[in-house]
This record gives structure tokens, C-alpha cells and sequence, in this order.
């Protein structure tokens, strides 16, 4: 998306798009939804603002009616993004009817299989985010660093719960080793997109799981 | 770098340039050159070829002169890399003068005063093209797959040789090993280039030899 060059406004910020008959809340949160499964796929600098507002039948002149500016879009993808993976590391890291353990292989086999239904053509978008940084606002750095301190908060949780419960040795370091999953999950998600094919995910996950020692008995 | 929607090539194909002092083979290379530097800084989709054409001085109707199409270009470019960064990796891991193991650690110190020294602008071209392959023609999956595993084998080599010299437990899977490191290592460029700072390089790192075992005495 071609945010990086700044852009002049339309010469009537604000203005409200001639067919206002949809809700300004729900064109806006189309407006979000479009970006997140455009940029998921793209990255940011081959996807065209213009590409979004088609998608949802918004006219090209309307979208400062909605958002600020590109920057702002931009950020309030990054924050949406965050959020539904939060959410989605929630639904697998606190699912109690698994060991702590069990509950990361079911993250890594349901991001094969979304992966696997999506045609591998999407991917991550704070890892998309994250290889274009050098084209990207600025303000973006602090804001994509943050949602992978947050996911590798919530990995190191279910960490934490399987030394609890003895399944991994309390001389580990949560915080290490929730931080070097995500780095390298990231690679193997860019080798899973290259490859078209789960693999490059169960590889790295298994590696992974070589590195945690079990807890003493 | 557009070159994904199929563009008619010019009129006169192969026009050569009205400037033609310099020799057709110095030329070419010229634009190999810039385009390596372009796109391991911005990747594919946002670098056009008109920005490289114009660095290396080129008018902008003579790419087909040099290049059959936009498509041979990028292979050439995958190609060119692929050989850049193999010769670069033989010069740390068949250097004799240290261990097998310490080999791999100086190619990962160089790697990272590397991207120190480009400000973590510049990543991995193979990496970057990998990111973006939903994007890319498909007859770059393949190429870009063979380079993973070129660089995959000379790794492997480099850690059958610490197995030979006892620095690494031979029932470890070189092979297996090499490819979990490179799966990984583009995760930790990503993340460089995302916090400006080679620490998540290092951090990779050190998971990766946490997951060797030495060798029998």
C-alpha cells in the first residue's frame, strides 16, 4: 500500500460518500476488514487504498471521511490485526481441556490448516509489516513490536502453566523462549507461503519442541 | 517491482540505447546491481523498473534490450543472489582456520554487523521474494526454493564436519538441522529490520546451538 509517499487529502476532508445509506461505524468496519484480508495476503506496498475502497463499493473521494489519514488506517489495521490474533492465541493457549504443552501443537496444527485453506497466499500481516519496516511510517515500528511482545506474553503464559504442572523444566526461561518462537515461527511462516505447504510450520514447531527440557518429576 | 502484471514490452524491442558507449555486458551488470540493492531493501512489488533503470543512468526504452522480459530479470536477480550469498557463506564455513560450529557463529556475527551497517534496511532478497511469492510469477517458486536448499546444504556440510571432528553428537540429523536454522534465520532478518537491532539475529542464534548436542569424547 502505497502509504509511504505522503498524500494530499481530498480537497473536502470528511466528505460523506453520496450513497450514505450504510451506518458510518459499518462502512468503516468494512473499510477494516477489506485492508486486514488485502494486506494479510499483499503486504502493505503493493496494496492500493483505492484496491480497498472498491472492495467495499466506497468511493475514492470518501475515504478521509472515514479515517484521518493512511498512516491512521495503517495503525488501526496493525491494532485489529493484534487484537484477532490475541484473541485466536487465547482460544488455544487457555483451553484448559489441554496440557499447556498440547495447547501450542493445537496453535501450530490450526495455523497449518488456515494456512493450508487460504492456498498459503496469506499469511502474517505484522510479519508482512515487519519485512517492508525500511518503507513503512515510522510510527508503525513501536506499534508491530508491540503485538509480538504481546503474543510472546501470552506464549510464555502457557509456558509458565506447563512448568507448573511439570511439564517443563522451571530452569527455563519462559520470556527466551516465548520470544524465540516467535521470531522464527515468523521465517516459517514466509518458508510455508514459498513452499505452499504446511511443512515449514510443523518443522520449525518440531525443533521448537526439542528445545524445552521436561520438568523433574 | 511490477513485475507482475504483464506488461507489453516496447515497440522496438532491443532498441539499444542512443548512448551506446558503454559495452552491452557492463550495462547489464550495472542493472543486476541496482537491482539487487533495491530489492533487498523493498522487496519485489514496490521497487518499478523505471527506478532502476533511471540509477544506473538507462533510458526507460531500452530494458528490452538487456533483458527478455521483466520476468528473466527477476530470475536473474534470484540467481545472481543466490550466488552472492553462497560464495559468502563458503568464505565462513569452509574457513579452516576455526571449528566447524564457530564457523556458523562467524557467519552469523557478520551477518549481523551486515545489516547493522545498512541501518537494517537491507534484509535477505531470497527472503523478501519468499514474503511475497502470492504475488510473484510462479516460475520464481522453484528457483527461490533451490537457493533455500543450496544454502541449506553448505550448512549441513559445515555441521557433518563439527560431527567428524566430535563437536557435534553424530545421531543429530544435519540436514534436518540446517534447514531448521535457515527456516528460523529469515524470521530473525525479519525481526532485525523490525527493531533496527541485531539482537533478535543473535537470539536465533543461540536457541539454534542450544539445540546441538556435542559429540562422544
Amino acid at each position: 500500500m502505497n502509504l509511504t509517499t505522503p498524500e494530499r487529502p481530498a480537497r473536502r476532508r470528511g466528505r460523506p460518500p453520496k450513497n450514505s445509506a450504510r451506518p458510518y461505524s459499518e462502512v468503516r468496519q468494512a473499510l477494516v476488514q477489506s485492508g486486514l484480508a488485502m494486506l494479510t495476503e499483499k503486504g502493505y506496498s503493493s496494496v492500493g487504498i483505492d484496491e480497498i475502497l472498491r472492495s467495499v463499493d466506497v468511493p475514492k473521494g470518501s475515504f478521509y471521511h472515514y479515517f484521518k489519514s493512511k498512516e491512521e488506517f495503517g495503525q488501526e489495521l496493525i491494532g485489529a490485526y493484534g487484537q484477532y490474533f490475541a484473541r485466536k492465541l487465547d482460544r488455544f493457549l487457555l483451553d484448559d481441556a489441554f496440557a499447556p504443552l498440547q495447547r501450542i501443537r493445537n496453535f501450530v496444527q490450526d495455523a497449518s490448516e488456515g494456512m493450508t485453506r487460504h492456498q498459503f497466499r496469506r499469511g502474517c500481516l505484522i510479519g508482512n509489516l515487519g519485512q517492508e519496516m525500511s518503507l513503512l511510517p515510522e510510527s508503525f515500528r513501536g506499534q508491530l513490536k508491540a503485538v509480538f511482545e504481546d503474543w510472546q506474553q501470552r506464549t510464555a503464559d502457557c509456558l509458565r502453566a506447563a512448568q507448573a504442572c511439570g511439564e517443563l523444566s522451571t530452569a527455563q526461561d519462559c520470556d527466551q523462549l516465548a520470544e524465540w518462537f516467535w521470531i522464527g515461527w515468523e521465517g516459517a511462516v514466509l518458508r510455508a507461503k514459498l513452499e505452499a505447504s504446511p511443512a515449514p510450520l510443523q518443522r520449525f514447531a518440531s525443533g521448537f519442541f526439542q528445545l524445552l527440557q521436561p520438568g523433574a518429576d
